[in-house]
């Protein structure tokens, strides 16, 4: 008895699809959203792959999220684009607004993409590693819900703000990176006190700002920033530039839905692209050629590049589908239809 | 008997030019150099005020910098403004550049100011609050020579690799951080070995990539990067947006200018400009009054936003002047004509 189960990555997206539109989304949201988790789930990324389907479910339920509002596209600036996403998910905004980032950098060098009022819940390098695969440099940053406290403080006041980049290597996978300012993620330690298990020394603050191992204490205290004062400045940095920078709104001020309220889950999202044919012109291919060395030196002396687990898994999951647990299975095939 | 001597800030820019022009550098250069090193010293930022002119002397007599070379520029897209230093230093190419940028992000909502070739040596936020002086968002980066190990390697690669960044709050003090990629700055190492002292577990590793705590050991081998894996994955960010991106060389390519050899200590810088006013338009006003109640609460929880050791400086400095050590005082007039 197993209790996995393997679906080619058709049979994930069509379980996907069903799930979301069987559930009221609009075919636009409804794929753009199946289209980043099963990427996800391909890279064996449990964290954001098929199981935030639930979520996502939940949250309009809850009256969190519209499921059929277009984003709209503001041209805001020769090298800026906006987006108001009208509560919907940041996936279909980040998916429309996708050719305005890279043909704006390409003509400017440098643009940005400003998502707002979005419900955003995807990890960021799907996104990243799509600009990168157009040979554009993508610098991805996104606040959430307050859970970390800065560093010298005692309350949850930032997000757990990610930071995500990928730079171009033609012919090879990207250089990619997508972390937490958080020492860890917040799952890790919803995970410790299912388990009862302690967690480490650095990883939170209890409700009076105490060090703490107790992980029931640290999810009702505040998470810390990684690096100390350099994360909790690199985090602030990250909500500026994903809220009042484009108009969005502080870490703080949202709130995820909940059964009893539709909460205020909606916040900003800054995408910046780089184009290095606009900053270097025929010289371009040369020096992307040079960044090589740096890539190849840091593998020469034992180190790994970063992403490099999630693209063998893509390997593995392109040959033989997607595997997921038996439970999680079953609780998506129960959201749709024929479930 | 005192060991100090304290200097009016206009006898200390005084005394920076007569440093510079008696050992043959341009006024322009000059200036600009002198401009830096005092602001930095105004803060009391002493590892970056007035004793780095000791090194910048030592540098061109080693034939490590041009001191009179004027700063190209580059109208190179619409939003990016390059810049060839030709090995002067980078201080000029920044205050050339600096309109360029500032009119390029005001007109395209962000911009780029890539320098390349320069001879750099000061701390990056100078330069980013004379960008959020007027009303911009201003973050830059540099690589430096290569002292750090990326994450799990053991060999020096990465250079200190700072980030600084500044945020306009209009009639306050900007927010403001400036730190290097490395746990901590190679001068404070230095520091320990001279005082036969050991340096924390975490600072550096020896020349077999093994944790040390020897201060001479450590300079042998390797520093280490801030938090861990993230920190080695901005370091390398960095690395690459001030490096290939803007056509420049890898941190591993910089060695100073010794008695022995010109060295090869030119590199590139990125700075990044972005204007809240051309994002927002009219909103940009409460959106920037809105940041401020991030600021607030970090205070009101007993945390300190960054430099705010700096700001406290700036008002004495501007109300007693400058109070640096008699022994470099004596060493900087010996460079003198004067002296």
């Amino acid at each position: 008895m197993t209790d996995t189960v393997t679906l080619s990555i058709e049979q994930a997206e069509k379980l996907g699809l069903a799930v979301l539109e069987d559930n009221g989304f609009g075919n636009a949201h409804a794929s753009a959203i199946v289209r980043s988790v099963v990427t996800a789930q391909i890279d064996e990324c449990h964290s954001h792959g098929l199981y935030r389907l639930i979520g996502c479910v939940q949250t309009a339920r809850n009256g969190g999220l519209d499921t059929h509002v277009l984003p709209e596209v503001i041209d805001q600036a020769p090298a800026i684009t906006r987006i108001n996403a009208h509560k919907g998910c940041s996936l279909l905004s980040f998916e429309t607004g996708l050719p305005y980032l890279v043909e704006k950098a390409r003509h400017c060098g440098i643009s940005v993409l400003a998502i707002n009022n979005s419900f955003h819940f995807s990890a960021l390098w799907p996104e990243v590693e799509q600009i990168s695969a157009q040979g554009l440099v993508g610098l991805a940053m996104t606040p959430t819900h307050a859970f970390v406290a800065p560093a010298g403080g005692a309350k949850p006041l930032l997000g757990t703000n990610p930071i995500a980049f990928s730079w171009p290597r033609p012919g090879k996978k990207p250089y990619t990176f997508d972390f937490a300012t958080s020492v860890i993620a917040r799952g890790e330690i919803e995970l410790h006190r299912r388990a009862g298990k302690e967690i480490p020394q650095g990883w939170a603050i209890d409700e009076d700002g105490q060090p703490t191992t107790d992980a029931t204490k640290a999810l009702e205290g505040a998470m810390l920033t990684f690096g100390g004062h350099k994360g909790s400045a690199l985090s602030t940095m990250i909500g500026l530039l994903a809220g009042p920078l484009i108009g969005d709104v502080l870490g703080h001020e949202t709130h995820a839905a909940s059964e009893d309220a539709p909460g205020n889950p909606h916040h900003g999202e800054i995408i910046i692209a780089f184009s290095p044919e606009t900053f270097l012109g025929a010289e371009a291919q040369k020096h992307l050629d040079h960044a090589e060395e740096l890539f190849e030196r840091i593998i020469a002396q034992g180190a790994r590049l970063p992403s490099q687990r999630r693209f063998e898994a893509r390997e593995r999951s392109r040959q033989n589908g997607v595997t997921i647990p038996k439970a999680l299975h079953d609780e998506l095939v129960a959201l749709t239809k024929a479930g």
